[in-house]
């Protein structure tokens, strides 16, 4: 009975001080007790040279598991660090779904050999696997599947099994084909062990499971195990032919990754991005993001520059014009979460798209009332004007209104046309209600204050 | 076999068009092909209205199942929706876990009539699990484990299991337990159908799994599930004894809870939020992070009413400095969201938050540089004043410094004091690069350029 109550955060420090005292037989007892998935996690809170000098002491025979479990990005890095036949070394013990993750990560030259070191079948199905469709159920698959066919008794199905000796980790059901290997329905192993060994697996099968089309997208597959509560399902192709299962913990990789990726985009980040990738790089992919928010702040002050006179004639407008753009701002990208988050679910659609707006115009109106009342008054004591008050209050109105509008027209418009809100919804958004916001403040003062 | 291919969305559309048609079968027919966690997005895909009426289509039996897999916030719709029998009725079918997730929000008066109507046991049951504090282990395990004694041949497990008949859904192993209840090993039902009938248990158990506390936060054992890649785990209390389970297809759940909650939190939004909440409340739970908003607006909008006359004299700035201030924002929330997706993953540490900081003021001083470089031949050419370009190049260079120490400072310091990183970290963020952004360009101006 192990007690894993150490967290991440306790491990990181004795890593980091074993190696930094160089204590390496330290680091290989902190090491050995980890399951891969921990030992990944490690080395992705760690820095560069910490996170080699790591590496360097983790057993071969996980080198493959661990190269797994870690991000794109860095496992690049770890690659990168390995000669050839560590790398070679690392990936034989794979199996095939395993393996063809990893392989488009390898140099041209390591894949080249591993291919050729592989046995006629192994060969034939990683490139079976590979031919699927990144994200997609084929990807997904595990091959190692018991099927049984509908016909024969539990007490066949309980002899198969013993002579077979093992059945492959995390099997909870065998599949039940027909002679030509279609699919029927699932055998619980529960159901086998429950019930007399006399019947007929016909009679005890589920013939209602939830099969999985080996194309459908990995991010559906994951939908429906969720809402079916499965724990492992079979791939057909369509034919309907078993092609292998999906269990449960590889879904709950397709879920985290999912609910990252709205974070992460919406920042402008890969949600792939190494914490501890080095400075040159990082700099280089946010490098891209910052630059189109510089085309739009030159877009707003292309717009402020329009009201040169205003400013030039009353200073107070410089000063209170920020409040009118922020304002909007955050009303607008709170509308937008939600809307990024609900187009992710599903849950948005032509129909109830129009009852949304209503609901945030509403929300906007009265949020927008409420506050520009506030900010009015407060104008008003600062700058001793009730004009610059009653000015400030109606643009804050119109941007509010504005904001909240943006907020789920743009991300229908940018779904629509195919490119992902939670990538560009923000920047998008923050640009209209800068605009909006300069442009109605210092256009009403323009207007009726000068 | 079913075939799972219809989108939410066209789910949603059918719904609308029935519900508007008054077609009550169609939306019947549309429900009776659905599991409960199906109708459950499908209610919170709806307008109150709607969802009301499609709620009342929900067949009685499955209300509890799909009370269970809707939000709280859009639970607490359906129950007042609902009467006080039907509360009962819908209730009553659900085990002691699920229910203990719903009594909360019911009415008082239901709860203690639900309370009544249970038996000595089941009522015992309920307050034990009411008595564990909500997001831990205790709230998520099942008390429906089988547990068999270590001494036995897998041969008497079978004849149990077969005279019991039925496992309980979602078994894959038998819990082992000794005389006295302590818990010591799982034997998988794997093993239990591939191996000699004659064997003992005790040899074929795996006494290395990892048991869970029953007072371990929800968030740990989720990781240790992803960590581990485990389906189920056994729960003991602190000397040992067996407990309960806690299945997988719970904790799937609280893995995406999780992800979501960053999100949602970084635009001051609960991630328990009704997309279709009506306005009022929406508005009233939205305002708070507006008006917190609103105070730190006016803090810049201060800092900028020190340099009115630099402002009077030299209109430019008046255009250009929110350039300074968005671009700082930019860059500040792409590190700040790397932390709070670190810290989150429990992926920093003392040991390497110095690290971070070096990586991010790197990137900070080359992306600075660069674009402060393109934002000074801009201005330069849009005012014809070289020293324009020069003070706005300097205050760009000092405001993403600024950022990205702050970026990573931030939400440090808020961890530490006990505030969640991801809720307030954006509004103290802005606030600082505002701040840094309109003081610098201001200042610099007033120094060098009047």
């Amino acid at each position: 009975m192990t007690e894993t109550t150490e967290t991440l955060e306790h491990r990181l420090s004795r890593i980091h001080l074993a190696l930094e005292q160089e204590h390496l037989e330290k680091v290989d007892d902190v090491i050995a007790d980890l399951e891969p998935a921990e030992v990944a996690l490690l080395l992705e809170s760690l820095p560069p040279n910490e996170r080699i000098r790591l590496w360097e002491r983790v057993p071969q025979e996980v080198d493959g598991e661990v190269l797994l479990h870690v991000h794109d990005e860095v496992r690049s890095t770890l690659i990168d660090d390995m000669d050839h036949a560590e790398i070679v070394a690392a990936t034989s013990g794979l199996d095939t779904t395993d393996l063809a993750e990893i392989f488009e990560d390898l140099p041209q030259l390591v894949a080249e050999d591993m291919l050729r070191s592989m046995d006629e079948l192994q060969r034939t199905r990683l490139q079976e696997t590979l031919a699927f469709e990144e994200d997609s159920a084929g990807r997904l698959m595990r091959t190692d599947t018991i099927a049984v066919r509908a016909d024969v008794s539990l007490e066949t199905v309980q002899r198969f099994l013993r002579w077979r000796e093992a059945v492959p980790d995390n099997t909870h059901s065998l599949m039940v084909v027909d002679r030509n290997g279609l699919f029927m329905g699932v055998l619980s192993l529960a159901r086998l062990v429950a019930n007399d060994p006399e019947q007929a697996v016909a009679d005890l099968m589920d013939p209602e499971v939830d099969s999985i089309q080996v194309a459908m997208k990995s991010r559906d597959v994951a939908t429906l195990f969720q809402t079916h509560d499965l724990v492992s399902a079979p791939v057909v192709d369509d034919q309907g032919l078993l092609l292998g299962r999906i269990v449960i913990d590889d879904i709950v990789d397709v879920i985290r990754e999912h609910s990252e990726q709205a974070l992460m985009n919406m920042a402008g980040l890969d949600e792939e991005e190494d914490l501890f990738a080095p400075v040159l790089p990082s700099a280089k992919r946010r490098a891209v993001w910052l630059g189109i928010n510089l085309l739009t702040a030159f877009l707003a002050a292309w717009v402020i520059g329009r009201f040169e006179d205003a400013l030039d004639q009353l200073v107070a407008l410089a000063v209170l014009m920020p409040i009118v753009a922020s304002m909007g701002g955050i009303a607008g990208s709170q509308t937008l979460t939600l809307a990024i988050r609900g187009l992710a679910l599903g849950q948005i659609s032509r129909t109830n798209s129009n009852w949304l707006l209503r609901k945030e115009v509403g929300i906007a109106a009265l949020n927008g009332l409420l506050w520009a009342l506030v900010v009015a008054v407060l104008a008003v004591l600062w700058f001793g004007s009730l004009g610059i008050g009653v000015i400030i209050a109606a643009a804050l109105v119109i941007n509010m209104l504005a904001a909240g509008v943006a907020g789920i027209v743009i991300p229908l418009l940018l779904k629509r046309v195919g490119i992902d809100p939670a990538l560009s919804g923000s920047v998008v958004l923050t640009t209209v209600t800068d605009v909006v916001g300069f442009m109605s403040f210092l256009g009403l003062a323009t207007l009726f204050l000068l």
